[in-house]
């Protein structure tokens, strides 16, 4: 049976951190603390769990798995949707995490391109999502695009065009890459019940301009309420007002890449703005150096407060 | 003395195409019937001469000279900017050309990075451009980026910071990149009397989003009037109606780009949309073949009409 | 205890297919021959598994267990080295692999640099690297570099550098990269018990030529007995006849790249050329088609025969 | 007529830095004392004028055309040969500067692929080639591949296949590129009247072992004579003396590439170790910094002293 046409996701998706402890070992204790902190400070409806800024790829299955279940069970009834990433570079690994999803409740789930071995045409991505979808048939599945981690650049319109004869499941597309051409395409062929979500949050201004159905992203965990002001500016076509919050997003983000943003520094800054004790990244991520935690802090707060 | 600063540049500006013979010689009679057919037919009121569509790379020093002449004399009372394209990969030749555009009466310059050395640091390519504008200190000067042909990668915001200082004549930017988080910081930092203008036609909708004051492009000598459509769209905030034309925009290019677009192939569609004879290009690229050519007309009418 | 240095790394080192059935499953049943046709048709004296060529990064732990498992054991006896490799993009996952390789009496572990997150210094890599080392202190460590997948461009040199202070079990690298500068710094480098192994199968006498101590590359489980001939004349010093072997091996590899050569491909060649079952490639590569399988088979045999 | 064959280029060959006044100027007068310089002090024989190393991009067409004059003036009689590179973005300014090298009595031209208008097709080069070539059909013509320089990556194996029915001038090819399989195809093909000359200074002795037949580079401006050494320990088959030498070089290239090299840089290197008064680069290259210098004097001391 296909998914239920009836859960559209909308709005602001935060992609969440994956919390460590000093030792490295993944820390289920703060995820209830997390989504309190995203549903009351930062009005999130939506998580995508495991993704790129849950350092998935550099965790165990195993692992995965007890954290898909943890969000899962502390997100039940607080959150709209969580959706669960379960792309691996090995199939065998993304089937096995699909099926797990499906076991513990997730809302849906996401798969990446494989990008050690890069799929050389879209047929060929086709193909892999639809043998990790098949794993999952009752869940909506989304295509995780994001070119600058995975280098394939395959236009996500050519591995969505009629997609859903291969996957029936199929339900959208967090597109995270910077071209508009072709997400414009996307935009434009998406059927009703899809989701195409954007997923660059220093200019989703330009996703939402030109159509985007909702965001998914890293920065709206701790910015998600400011987000959120500026979609609202937007849908009221009130451009000028967010145009001036996108471009504080933006000199913050600019600020932060100057000198030297990752997911590691991205997820101090999260644990700094939030109070939550999200951990070290693992290796080969770096922790962020207290120097810079505390530049970033000070200029989040500067622009914000 | 600095330019007067009540000539913003705003709107729509076609980057024209540099019409050859037969035997490839530079063809200036077409270009009176050029300045009225974009005059005309597509509502143009300023071009953007000698620029990547205008094939300036691949011409000498002499040929921009005569070019740029032929322009600015049939241009001057029917458009209301003619910029002319400088940038070359000799700075010599470029502060050769910005005398010439002085004499001749152009309305403003542009510079585009030279290409084979790459500056590596904002402060390279700022003593760049400072040395180009400085040969023709009366105009208004324009930097133009467009990393795609340059890899130039350097932020447009780190150019123009303060750019003042070294540059008076300073106006604004082309900016014919997909770094959205850029442009916006370049939107937020511009002075009121300059011209922040976007150059990427397949996405120009997100740049107009962001702030853009203006467009320069390619596609706007034959969707001029299309485009012009999208934009009145825009500003009456008629965001439905601007995404429509827009991605019948993409639809066009997308299709021509999976059959191969150039710049070649570009000025083959442009004849054959406004029956001017733009000739071929010049080596290294390729004359477009008349299947292609016929092919993207069609694609071109079945769109438009 | 540090690893006896007794067991340097020399000569051709076939990197080893992972034979898949016809559903897709690994076949152990095919190791077996496979050792024997390396050994009696090939001459080869040492494997690496689990590598590139061998499909690791599409292989769960779980898989990439028994295939070490089967591979020590039928190559105990037969071969001088069987170098287990145990990169993954989770650090977790590639010390769990080490501590296997240690059990099951591997010579020797690899790992590769993760490539979803990219190393951002050698430090960063160095210390992934030392993690993974020391979870099995007493196997010879190598680090395998191959920018052309993972996209890190971390100088060797700098990763190697008082190396055993942290990796005391260190003792070489699989250089799979075209950069001979850093290269040739790391074979000046390199200590007496380390082994220095070049990996562009297309270029090997380069390498040699370099100083390189051997090779690691997929052709030689179809090639190795040739390349075998091309080391013996550039021992001896009879460049004319290595050149002359070199450049064969390129005619066959530079028709496969024109055709389309991947690690799908190039397992069916060695089906082809075997008479192994070694079947198809997992998603994300895609089958060799039996046209192109044909093609190639006919060049092997027009060149070698 | 087609250019005779008994000029065939072997050994090493210079790409000579173009002398600058204070003012930026071109400044002949170096010249004289340059040519003394290579002959006296680096045993060089071959000279490849306005080349990537002449930073003939940034020079205007009539600056390329004095700077030929003058060294094919002071060279004559002193050195076998001098290359004068053509190659230029634009077609017209190669064709003029062809032309002008046939009258000053140049030895050959050679020229680059244009870079901003890249070719898409081997056709494409090599119809660029072929009117660049026919302008000055007496003078022996090489193909100058750069890709680092300009992003072209067409093989030039590709290139001069049959190449002679379409330059009838054709003599050989400056290769300064990585990809040793392309060059190892070029040697195998190569005609016994033509050239492959290996231009990566850093790898030459890889490029000596696939079978160069001699090499064009900047360091030998400064370094000819070590590699004169390097070169006959290659031809009496004494390898580990060559690649003693080529290791000291790499130790030089590596340190200054970690430092910044480019060719502003390597010019103050040359001045330096010369004591020729070369000046600065142009913009946008950016002087080399008075200690940046001094430790590139001293390494290349310690190395070679």
């Amino acid at each position: 049976m296909a998914p239920g046409d009836d859960r559209k996701v909308t709005g602001l998706v935060a992609a969440t951190f994956t919390p460590l402890d000093a030792q490295g070992e993944v820390n289920l204790s703060v995820i209830g603390p997390y989504v309190d902190y995203l549903t009351e400070k930062q009005g999130i409806k939506g998580i995508f769990v495991n993704g790129t800024t849950g350092e998935s790829m550099s965790l165990s299955v195993a692992e995965r798995k007890v954290l898909a279940e943890e969000w899962c069970l502390r997100a039940k009834g607080r959150m709209d949707y969580v959706i669960v990433h379960v792309g691996c570079m090995s199939l065998k690994d993304s089937q096995d995490l699909a099926r797990h999803a499906a076991k513990i409740g997730a809302d849906g789930i996401a798969a990446i391109s494989p990008s050690f071995f890069k799929p050389k045409t879209a047929e060929a991505l086709r193909r892999f999502l639809q043998e990790v979808a098949s794993a999952a048939p009752t869940l909506p599945f989304y295509y995780y695009q994001i070119p600058s981690f995975t280098g394939v650049n395959v236009p996500v319109k050519d591995v969505i065009e009629d997609i859903e004869k291969l996957i029936p499941s199929f339900r959208g597309v967090k597109f995270s890459g910077g071209d508009l051409l072709d997400f414009g395409q996307c935009v434009g062929y998406s059927q009703p019940h899809w989701s195409v979500l954007y997923g660059m949050d220093e200019q989703l201004l330009a996703g939402l301009a030109m159509g985007a159905n909702g965001a998914v992203g890293s920065t709206y965990n701790y910015m998600g309420c400011y987000v959120d002001e500026m979609i609202s500016a937007f849908e009221t076509k009130d451009l000028v007002k967010a145009r001036t919050i996108q471009f504080k997003i933006q000199e913050l983000l600019n600020y932060a890449i100057k000198l030297g943003f990752d997911t590691g520094v991205n997820k101090q800054l999260m644990s700094d703005v939030s109070g939550l004790h999200l951990g070290p990244p693992r290796l080969p991520l770096m922790p962020c150096s207290p120097d810079l935690a505390q530049l970033l802090l000070q200029k989040y707060h500067s622009i914000f407060d």
